[in-house]
């Protein structure tokens, strides 16, 4: 018993805990205790990893050195688990809020969503991008302008364009002109007949490749598991975008089994960052964020199990939306994880976010009737980010709180770091009981570096460890609860970084690199292991022009407030460009 | 990874397979491939899990030869994870049922449940055992034939000749003469004065020493326990029986840390049978059923984590019921786990069980009223136990069907055994996560043998094991649902084996017996690991004598039937009884 003892953390029980902005609790930064490895040396480590007795050793050293040990495993936890990070839906009582029928079809949905947009938007101003919205499209299909067809030829050459060898972006896994074209030209009739089905009626919609979408095989970043488990059906998402007329453009990239956040997957490219094509893109949903920042369409799906939507979008300068755990359905969706994984929205801008049906509504056009929006801020965790990032992500607060009268309180949000490390144990054990059935079956050979690490590592939990983080996520839960009596919403940076540089030597083996990779999820975990919805929007950009995300995160089923948010902060960009313009 | 490869079964998905009586399901018998071991043995057997991989290849074959690996490890599981056992209350629409005001106190529910019973009981013709009624004791002290502190006497004088050398029936952890004495003055004085506080007033309870009660340690049946975890409140539970008036008359023995079901603890004696002194009581709440069986009190509490209250209570002839889930509250026992356990209640009859404040009450009164209850039975199963429990049991059915005209329907309820397994898993699992911390600062001479092994065996288990328990509970969720929508209550005997015998080298060491163990829980584990309510009740007696118990599985929040239809057997007992007397 005593051989593998490890010293554990001692927690106090939760409600002991002072949440106040003087509280003693200390802010751990992430003890990442891993040099970035790259090429031949993530080979090396993979084949120690899994040799027998060597490399269970090896992960117990990594564990132990990276705080699992002490934070997780060893830790003495008052708490009883807390399983999953289901809400029952509240019934909040929100401001200006269209609530939608539950009745209603997508079609219908759609229609009610257009209703609360502003009659006019400033669509081509948030940025150095041309982007149009959904709205934008809607109406020149409408006018007859434009067709469905012409917009879907125009992507497919941007497709090609953008993998050929000057660029090789890496968007999309597959993407079948033939399909394409056949949806384009159904939708392209409608119009015509002046039938559209619905506002979303020849819009494109890309696919992240974690989701079932016919025709396509769903790969999951990898090369193999759609051989074991073939598509057979559209997920729910996609299947409702479809009756609305949306145009599916294919299956984006990801990085493999969203077992990492950089997005460079070994089989099918790294996804390159279209703001800089040398810088990574972030993931997992690297694709659909890529994607949507180039402009190819206004909105794209991903899947979010530690921040894998927001994350790319913030690396990206676009929109992340992840709603309350159980508000869209999982199904179809891998099934790569149980408890952590939800699937969420790309888009240009806030308004084609709120398009994509089954969210409670903000009333948009009356954008600065949202009152008395109190913002929690934790400033040591704030802070824990870049300069650039730190200093961007205040004066966006400042700004917003000037303009809208919002306050900001100030206040602990205990053990983050503690946070991190469960739902790391939680994502890496379930998705070892996810796919170990189909891992036995395989040649190891088939599966990129890095992910191979991560499987060994994912691996090595045991139920002690799983259930011991349960009782983390249970005393964290009792934590935003409690936030969350304090304050509306809560306020950080989306990511700790912006963008970084895309090296070559990771190309074929992927990278590991826990520290970009722990600063990349530093505030995302919430949002997954505790089930809260959070919205990522530009707030502007770094030294080196690339993108810096701020993140709302809200109380469960508040979208519609955090989308007003969001929105306002959007329109706030635009003003902001357009005085820099004039 | 190759190296522990195992072959893992391939489940259909759950809602493929037919539960009607010719389904081809086949019903797999307990594997168990360990023999009994005790005395030197287990000791060796103990030195060697302990020993540094020695320990963990032993633990692996054995996991790997009873099927744990096949069933539950490294098996194909299409359904998702299900973590816990909580059903929302239904409202049911349940027959003659008087449902309790939430806001009355514990007193004001007391008198409610007085309300249903029928106006004369004839309590002392249901066995061999003379044993008065909550109601008796209720009359006798209201006028004063016999004061709470005259009947407090005579059973600390009962206590202590069962404690005597040739009794030694070790009943007891702890039983304070003193404050016995003080709670049984100071109801004494209350009759005398005219105010008793409610018809609980006075009466018995015994509390299984898993459950916080002062002045008591809660030692979980262990020598240490105690010591790191002190006691410093009264449970919930204990707590109502206080305010109605009830004498907390001691802490009952138990099975070391609930890790057995024999009820052999090796610190504190193993329980004897009342019915034969050198047969076990069964376990984990032995203590409860044996002096609630012996008539020392009326009712006592126990906890079931799989099968822990209805197994000692049908060995020992008394009623045992476990609530659904939820229904009692749990503060205050030890976690020990935390999905799979609740506290339940041994009475020795259905009446007494019934005046335990919080449960919706059936109208006792009107005994054959319940019309049209239809049981499920899945003949394999039911007939996977020993000769004497069929017929014994059948004839029971046999009975209900004749004077109630109550319906049985065959079905197939599949994966007895790999529910089994995935339980096993589960509270294993549960119970490391919970002691671990406790374990790792003590020495381990302080634990009993057989404890020791179990902790070795408990603390091996993966994450994916862990995980994959809970999608096998998912399957088995959908699997009684199905149940439920064919028939009220699934009808099994409660054990498959009547009490065994007492053997002397298990008195230290504890003993090894997987196989009696396997046929002690074979028809409980659903009652916890799908915490539906379940009530085991006499149905006669084996060719020793020794007592057979029939169990009632119920909907969530079915208790009112459910105790209502085991009242009806209670009766027709009585009858038959005193037929027999006749």
């Amino acid at each position: 018993m005593g051989i593998f003892q490890s010293k554990g953390k001692v927690y106090k029980p939760a409600f002991e805990i002072d949440l106040g902005a003087e509280s003693d609790e200390v802010y751990t930064h992430a003890n990442v205790k891993a040099p970035r490895v790259a090429g031949f040396l993530v080979k090396l480590f993979v084949w120690i990893l899994e040799t027998w007795i060597l490399g269970p050793i090896v992960v117990y050293i990594l564990k132990k050195d990276n705080l699992v040990h002490k934070l997780v495993s060893f830790a003495e936890i008052p708490e009883s688990p807390l399983f999953t990070a289901t809400h029952d839906f509240e019934g909040l009582q929100e401001q200006e809020v269209t609530c939608i029928d539950p009745d209603l079809s997508p079609p219908e949905r759609v229609k009610e969503a257009m209703g609360c947009l502003p009659a006019s938007l400033e669509s081509t101003l948030d940025s150095g991008f041309k982007r149009w919205t959904i709205k934008d499209f809607s109406r020149a299909y409408n006018s007859g302008k434009i067709t469905p067809l012409k917009v879907a030829n125009r992507f497919l050459a941007a497709v090609e364009e953008s993998s050929a060898p000057h660029l090789q972006m890496a968007f999309f896994i597959n993407c079948n002109t033939d399909d394409v074209l056949r949806q384009a030209m159904e939708s392209s009739i409608r119009y015509e007949k002046g039938t559209p089905i619905s506002m979303l009626d020849g819009i494109l919609v890309a696919i992240k490749d974690e989701m079932d979408c016919l025709p396509y095989p769903t790969t999951g970043g990898t090369k193999w598991l759609h051989k074991v488990r073939p598509c057979t059906d559209d997920a729910v998402c996609v299947k409702k975008l479809r009756s609305c007329g949306a145009i599916i453009v294919g299956k984006t990239n990801m990085h493999e089994l969203g077992a990492g956040t950089s997005g460079i997957n070994p089989h099918y490219g790294p996804t390159r960052n279209p703001y800089n094509i040398n810088k990574v893109s972030g993931g997992s949903s690297s694709g659909s964020a890529a994607v949507v920042c180039a402009g190819l369409c206004p909105v794209a799906l991903g899947v979010d199990g530690g921040g894998s939507v927001r994350l790319p979008a913030a690396l990206c300068g676009v929109v992340g939306f992840k709603p309350t755990n159980g508000r869209l359905s999982s199904s179809g969706v891998l099934p790569l994880n149980w408890t952590v994984g939800m699937p969420g929205i790309l888009a240009a801008n806030i308004e084609d976010a709120l398009i994509v049906p089954e969210i409670n509504l903000p009333h948009l056009q009356s954008s600065s009737s949202l009152a008395n929006i109190k913002f929690a801020r934790y400033g040591k965790w704030f802070n824990d980010s870049s300069a650039d990032i730190r200093s961007c992500c205040d004066g966006a607060l400042l700004v917003l709180s000037k303009h809208y009268g919002w306050k900001t309180v100030e206040v602990t949000i205990p053990e983050v770091e503690e946070m991190r490390l469960a739902h790391y144990v939680t994502i890496g054990s379930e998705c070892t009981a996810s796919l170990a059935t189909h891992l036995e079956k395989m040649k190891y050979g088939e599966i990129g570096w890095d992910a191979r690490v991560a499987l060994q590592v994912y691996g090595s939990f045991g139920s002690r460890d799983y259930i011991n983080a349960q009782r983390i996520r249970n005393r964290q839960m009792h934590f935003y609860k409690e936030i969350f009596r304090r304050a509306d919403v809560i306020v950080t940076p989306t990511t700790g970084v912006t963008a970084y540089s895309l090296q070559q030597d990771a190309f074929r083996t992927g990278e590991l690199d826990y520290i970009n990779g722990a600063a990349l999820v530093r505030y995302s975990i919430s949002g997954n292991f505790l089930g809260f919805p959070a919205v990522t929007v530009l707030a502007g950009y770094d030294a080196g022009g690339l993108p810096i995300g701020l993140q709302f995160i809200g109380r469960p089923w508040s979208e519609a407030t955090l989308l007003h948010i969001a929105y306002a902060m959007q329109v706030h960009n635009r003003y902001l460009h357009r005085e820099q313009i004039d």
